[in-house]
């Protein structure tokens, strides 16, 4: 099993989709690094049953990206976002008046915030 | 039953998590005004059959926004997107040199983009 970036979102924007147990064996699994064995045992599973739990949350998770796609927008409009700062970056800052100036300090924290709450 | 306003926010974001069916139903009677009665004829069904329907299909999408929120967040995204653009038509675009007039520009177009792709 293909331990993924990737999963970290899919989890971020899908994990409330899962049962619960569902969520806290695939959170421990790829974002905690536990073992199969490890997750067995705390659930008094075998690892077979852990295994086919991650199999099943990892199909709905991607199933539930192909219907909504969250994560590639989310990530599309991150790089988006990031290009628009670097074009604030790039402005003469001090050219500008002092009202300006504090427009542009609104807006750059205005993208950021929606960088950081997508 | 509530026909609300925020119901085609619902369908656009969640509507692919519908039967195909359910989907088109709901799309029939919230989106485009058709009644219980010329809904049942297209399909076939009984009135209570698509009462049944949209209600089940409308706890669905209620459903899926308690546990995503993205009706909410993209509210809240697009107001926050629509404050940054008041800001930016507030700078005094006479008074900036050529090249931040251009960057400017851009970084108004980027935030219309990320708005119109939320």
């Amino acid at each position: 099993m293909e331990k993924v970036l990737e999963i970290g979102l899919l989890l971020d924007f899908y994990g409330q989709m899962l049962t619960p147990r569902q969520l806290e064996i695939l959170d421990m699994y790829y974002n905690n690094d536990f073992s199969l064995g490890e997750i067995a045992q705390e659930f008094s599973i075998s690892r077979q049953g852990v295994h086919d739990n991650i199999k099943r949350g990892k199909a709905a998770l991607d199933d539930f990206e192909e219907k909504l796609g969250l994560v590639k927008k989310f990530i599309s409009q991150k790089n988006k976002a990031k290009e628009i700062l670097n074009c604030i970056d790039k402005m003469d800052i001090k050219s500008l008046n002092e009202s300006d100036r504090i427009s542009l300090k609104k807006i750059r924290d205005g993208i950021t915030d929606i960088i950081e709450n997508t």
